[in-house]
């Protein structure tokens, strides 16, 4: 559950600004700014700001990515914020002449780490009410559409930056998933289990001998419907061999199996 | 760009229930209800809701996303949030003896939607402050950790939900992402293209017949950098047949080029 310290993904992950065209609730700026340090980035321009953003909401959504919020970039057009960068990705959430080729996030998230890797690249996102206009969308060398229900395709803006990122940053592999630690069992240790927990069954009485080989077919089944580590077949010899000893003392009690 | 109407995938993303135990702030329960109906999902219970949570935040949140917050069961105990369902799959940001044998979000979509093909799912997650307790995690069958930076783990809850359901939607294949319209153009087709080229540029005087072909090497070297469409094609030809008659119109001058 290591990050991985890459230097060249790491630098590509820094070549990528987010760019929210016209925003309007200092909030979700806030929360783009959370959603990049979750996934890496740090880079944020604000193009066309609305004059009565609230940066208080933005300092409060943004909880501890408030540096993202302090550095940001303002510009006052769409083609300053983008000037510096070699591929421009519009997020879109509509149909129509100018958007017929637009990819989805994970799809397009290898070209944008590529490119990140030498040049600067933008994503670049809308206001909350209305998305890109057609002008500004000339503005993007690509389009990406995250994928929606048609019941309701509008995202919350800092959803959709959350999602792009996401997809960046899984497809930069910077992040090594959980490991168990104990390997899965190999088909020896579990053959001891099962003639360990044959053994015990009988000895408890739950089976007859010649009904036992029948009951064991149901027993391997559900201890292999998912996988088994070394540490859970040790468990369950465990069970088994307490189960043995506990099945020795009742024989010798009075009422007991062997009384 | 359409949703596909596949009846067995839609009732396995009604089968997923969101569960968030502890919620504090009726803001992010109203963003959750958007992403739930972002990604087709509409089943949410709300496990020991603080009585201070403001419902008021929640419905302005969820926008479009009211009735999800109206249809939503609230439970004392997540106990009875999930003793309907058949897999209960806890979020968890944090390692430790309870969290080792966790999975990414996009590893396990696909067994949570086999089993919410015939049985009830439930996806949980923690209070905005702690996250869940040992306890809670205890009625999980499975846990997911968000892939995350090292720099900055905790994500805001609807941003965590959101991330859950998208990979849910992008599994149930419920999306039929854009396509182009256009096929891409066959050799023959582009073959075309750069003979009209070729010829245009040596009417045009912008090389001569001994530097044609070397020429036209960073001609098709260009044009081969993406894929080009029938469509794209069709432009290209356009611009050299028009580029031939300015030519020709040219010859005819005085001070033209052919005078």
């Amino acid at each position: 559950m290591e990050s991985s310290c890459d230097p060249v993904k790491t630098r590509a992950l820094n070549n990528i600004r987010i760019v929210l065209v016209r925003p309007i609730y200092g909030g979700n700026v806030g929360s783009v700014c959370r959603a990049m340090a979750n996934m890496g980035l740090s880079d944020l321009a604000l193009a066309g700001a609305a004059p009565s953003i609230d940066f208080q909401d933005a300092r409060k959504m943004a909880c501890w990515a408030g540096s993202i919020l302090e550095q940001r970039r303002d510009t006052a057009t769409l083609a300053e914020a983008v000037s510096d960068c070699a591929v421009v990705m519009g997020a879109t959430a509509r149909l129509g002449l100018y958007r017929q080729h637009s990819q989805s996030p994970r799809a397009c998230a290898p070209r944008i780490l590529e490119t990140a890797q030498t040049g600067k690249v933008a994503l670049v996102f809308g206001p909350e009410d209305n998305g890109l206009s057609n002008e500004e969308l000339e503005f993007c060398t690509h389009l990406v559409q995250i994928p929606s229900s048609d019941n309701y395709r509008s995202l919350n803006l800092s959803h959709a930056v959350m999602i792009c990122a996401y997809e960046l940053f899984v497809a930069s592999e910077l992040f090594v998933p959980a490991q168990e630690k104990s390997p899965e069992a190999p088909s020896a240790m579990k053959e001891r289990l099962f003639a360990m927990w044959e053994q015990a069954l009988l000895e408890i009485g739950f089976m007859e001998d010649d009904k036992a080989q029948h009951m064991m077919l149901g027993v391997r089944r559900i201890f292999s419907r998912g996988q088994l580590t070394e540490d859970d077949v040790r468990i369950l010899m465990g069970i088994a061999r307490q189960t043995r000893w506990c099945a020795t003392q009742a024989q010798g009690r009075p009422g007991g199996q062997g009384s």
